[in-house]
């Protein structure tokens, strides 16, 4: 995989508060584990509150870490002066979401000014099983004064 | 839109059932709103505790309601000794999840005996905009003694 | 459907000289049929050189339909000095492409000055079966000076 | 990646002729050029016939490369008593199919009895450039007597 330089030396701190910043990822237990310059890994616990009728994680509960590393891995490549939001990503589900702790890893595929494309992997952290994997566009919104 | 023949006239209770067992969409405040053969709708109200960065509901949650939407409404057209799973899905997000509650729309577009594909909408309750679309393929599992 | 106001008048034959422009279009026989702002339907005849091992119409060729249908429908509600190019589909495969004449129906779900999303179908002509669907984003490209 | 055991051991003929009993590969130029078990790689030169309004080859034509791609090496994986179809497909246009040559590599994420899932990327073969991604779930159906 290409690395990649970020525009902004401080993407780091940037891409901690943004992760930081969202409700959503504190009440599911995701953790922000890794982050490099277009590449990031969450990691959450199993929980039974976020199960189906099988006691997996719900899929849709999947998809939010996988969406949540996808954009942190695009914004750490972003201009310091930029907000986020996705555009659109498509989940296959590959197995059940079975085990302890889950990894959601995401790299960033190709930046762009406005557009950034990433793939992302779910995986069960005992055994590396792949649980789902996500292709995903994000957007730069550039603040004006 | 084609209507549909349930193959189990006991689908409602099927469905409801398969509904109640998921953990996760209690977590969520999802609720089952309307439920006809092939088709479904659920409603969440707003919690901060599932938002973003910007207090809007975070995408991966929006896209946990519109799963489950196609999942139900796929499993009320399969025969009564089935299971489901998702195969893949793919979201679209036109519009930041902005509202005190939201609901859910899924309908079968093309129903099969292992694969359904369905289509859904997030929308805001109050005024109806779209906030997100879901394509999903669902699949049948047989039981087997 | 939400009807939308062209934001250039001369959006027809802007579009379909669009459309005229691309030899893979007459290569692949696909003619425009009806183009109203944000809506558009192409047509093309069965051509044993474009099917698969059955006989039935290749899927890519279904989908370079359904992402024309796409692009001429979200082109149509685009001011008068863009391009336009596309970010992303999803195509989901009903039904064989079995039949005389297919038809691709696209129509714009969300207009933006930046990204467009569209939803499209691909049905046979002679008895409306649904052979594929689309859901896709396309981007305007500004021209500048 | 992980390899994969074929399950027939005649895989090479059997995918190989699934592929030539295609025409729409032939229209398109489309040859084989590498196939192990899941893995698969195509080429395309450039054609004039198949672009669309700037000269790059047109998104849909890169697709049915993509697709066959995925199509092929899924169907390398399955029985010898196999139909395959293709359920669904996802793709992001990453860059204009620029060059002379393009590459079609797919590989298979998750084979499965019933459904096998796979990825491809669409490559110009002057400089490796990505041009497109695609995801895709293809589905053996089983010849019966």
């Amino acid at each position: 995989m290409a690395r990649f330089e970020p525009k902004d030396p401080d993407f780091r701190r940037r891409a901690a508060a943004l992760f930081d910043a969202q409700p959503a990822m504190r009440t599911l237990g995701i953790s922000l584990v890794r982050l490099d310059p277009g590449e990031v890994e969450l990691a959450m616990p199993h929980a039974t509150a976020f199960t189906q009728q099988n006691g997996f994680v719900h899929a849709g509960i999947i998809t939010a870490g996988l969406d949540n590393a996808c954009g942190v891995a695009a914004f750490s490549l972003m201009p310091a002066d930029c907000d986020i939001l996705t555009v659109e990503f498509k989940t296959n589900l590959i197995a059940p979401a079975r085990g302890e702790r889950f990894l959601f890893r995401a790299q960033v595929i190709k930046p762009g000014r406005t557009l950034t494309v990433c793939e992302a992997r779910a995986v069960a952290a005992h055994d590396e099983t792949v649980i789902a994997t996500m292709t995903g566009t994000l957007m730069a919104i550039t603040h004006r004064a």
